[in-house]
């Protein structure tokens, strides 16, 4: 099959490689489309010691099975695999498995190729009329999705109508802020610092899209939800956070700082760190795609498999208006 | 009256001031028992801009009324003052009202004095057979039950038998932990440094108290109260906690730092910030200790308040083994 192979810092390779040869209790998928994660771009530049080359990498997929008693079935792919079996992940918080492993990262190859091998319980059935680009949005929407079910849980529960931020107008923080809509949150804001992506957006999603220029002096949230990671916005986070809300923290952009405990400590605020989605979660997301309930899910762009390279080169030089890139194998059933 | 007045940093004097005056709606209380706080101690030190002098210090005191209807009543004192008519403080967090004050930062003075002026709805009765010593008790205690109640309200459901630490033996850390047990955690262990410190709890506590040498490298809990509020205390904390554990932070120690973000973002740990307790917090506490379901409180030591002064040498030191030194007036009832 071909594939687009991590090689080493900045250097991706598009190759004929091994087809992927399906374990007991796996699926052989045919990869119809795949997202660009920023978790990709983290180890396309060298930075993420979990996946070192060569390696395969990608994790949000959608596709058709292949072969076996569910042949031709479209499916789209939680890329998490945990072994089912432990305590957390028998009271159904399988994203915190010890045993945890995800496409993407050894052993396992991701979905930049033609064909993966999936668990069949990592697989999710798409309805005939909802295009497998949209079906490939539900792993990166279902962290968002998460994230905003772990924020109004914690929430407490005397607040009434909470007003919330989304940092960050990548595929995270679009999918979060889509999420805190759909779960019942009527007034979501997302900051983006980007104009390219703001202006795309202001189109494409029915939640308002600012700049920190359009923050007032008074600006403050109950729930928000960092999409990012970094220190600009954990310290943005910590001081736009009403007395007694609600942080949610998706990102890994840089491992330290940024927290003002002081303000935390004296003001309550809860600081929640958040990984992926249970299984539970990815089904929520996916079943929301399928409803509508997450909009049309226009904001993305897509790219042959082939030429994902110069995608890469392209997001990192902050030339992408769409918060996602989708490449797209020569061999999907949906091209 | 005779106070004692912090007059800048490391300066305390005993000295005569002008009676404290209750103004409408509020009470005057004969202080019996005054416990030195580490804010006291920070603000003796001029670490705290909140806490300019001259000022009284002094907020963990319990005392009997004087004059009025209630002219005797034995109470103990929630020092936290609260506007009562906001949407926090009508939702019960009466401790993030915009508007809170607590005595011994301006505008109000403290309790390290003869007499204090108090609102009304700030004082618990104490029965009779409660000695002061044990009820000036409550403010300290009440932190550790507040920060309890909310560790026990985020961490998730699934975990049937959460095993809890507590970090630090000062009073709030000994406070939490018998707020724990109370609160039904039976698994709790307390981490304390100073061996001098650990020798004196030992004997006194029904929970264990470890050094950091006693933890096991496998160590990892479910809760932990980090009572102190340092860099090294949150490094610990979030070393220590489990996958999807919770952490709530108590103390003011350093205003950043510490945090593991990217531990936290991976394994799902929750940070609280927690400051003080609600006014149901504060009567919770005050009920468990009259019902002696925090254990006998033999933890404290008692000096005089003309001698405070030493008393803050003493603790700055690392001189003193109980976690709780309390300070009684002269004109105490129950010297």
């Amino acid at each position: 099959m071909k594939a687009l192979v991590y090689r080493g810092p900045e250097q991706l390779s598009y190759q004929d490689v091994p087809d992927a040869r399906p374990q007991h209790g796996e699926e052989l998928v045919r990869i119809s489309h795949v997202g660009i994660c920023g978790s990709d771009m983290h180890a396309f530049l060298g930075h993420d010691e979990r996946r070192p080359a060569p390696l395969i990498l990608g994790h949000e997929a959608a596709g058709v099975v292949v072969g076996g008693g569910n042949d031709g079935q479209r499916v789209t792919i939680n890329p998490l695999v945990s072994c089912l079996n432990c305590e957390v992940c028998r009271s159904g918080r399988e994203n915190l498995c010890a045993e945890r492993q995800i496409i993407s990262m050894p052993p396992r190859e991701g979905a930049f190729a033609e064909l993966v091998a999936m668990p069949r319980s990592n697989l999710v059935a798409v309805p005939d009329d909802i295009p497998l680009r949209k079906a490939a949005l539900a792993e990166p929407v279902a962290c968002g999705w998460h994230a905003s079910r772990l924020a109004r849980r914690v929430l407490d529960e005397s607040v009434s109508a909470p007003v919330a931020l989304v940092l960050g107008g990548g595929a995270i923080g679009v999918g979060a802020a889509l999420s805190l809509k759909a779960q019942g949150i009527g007034n979501v804001t997302v900051l983006e610092t980007s104009s390219l992506r703001r202006d795309y957006l202001s189109t494409r999603l029915d939640v308002p899209v600012i700049g920190l220029e359009d923050l007032g002096d008074e600006a403050c949230f109950d729930i928000i939800i960092d999409g990012v990671g970094y220190v600009s916005t954990r310290q943005s986070a910590t001081r736009l956070t009403k007395p007694g809300g609600v942080i949610a923290h998706i990102g890994l952009g840089e491992n330290e700082g940024g927290l003002d405990v002081r303000r935390m400590t004296l003001q309550e605020v809860t600081f929640i760190g958040t990984y992926t989605y249970t299984q539970e979660d990815f089904r929520q997301t996916a079943a929301a795609i399928f409803e509508g309930a997450l909009g049309k899910l226009d904001w993305t762009e897509e790219r042959s498999l082939s030429e994902g390279a110069q995608a890469f080169v392209d997001i990192r030089s902050g030339q992408t208006a769409a918060p996602k890139i989708i490449l797209v194998p020569e061999t999907s059933s949906e091209p």
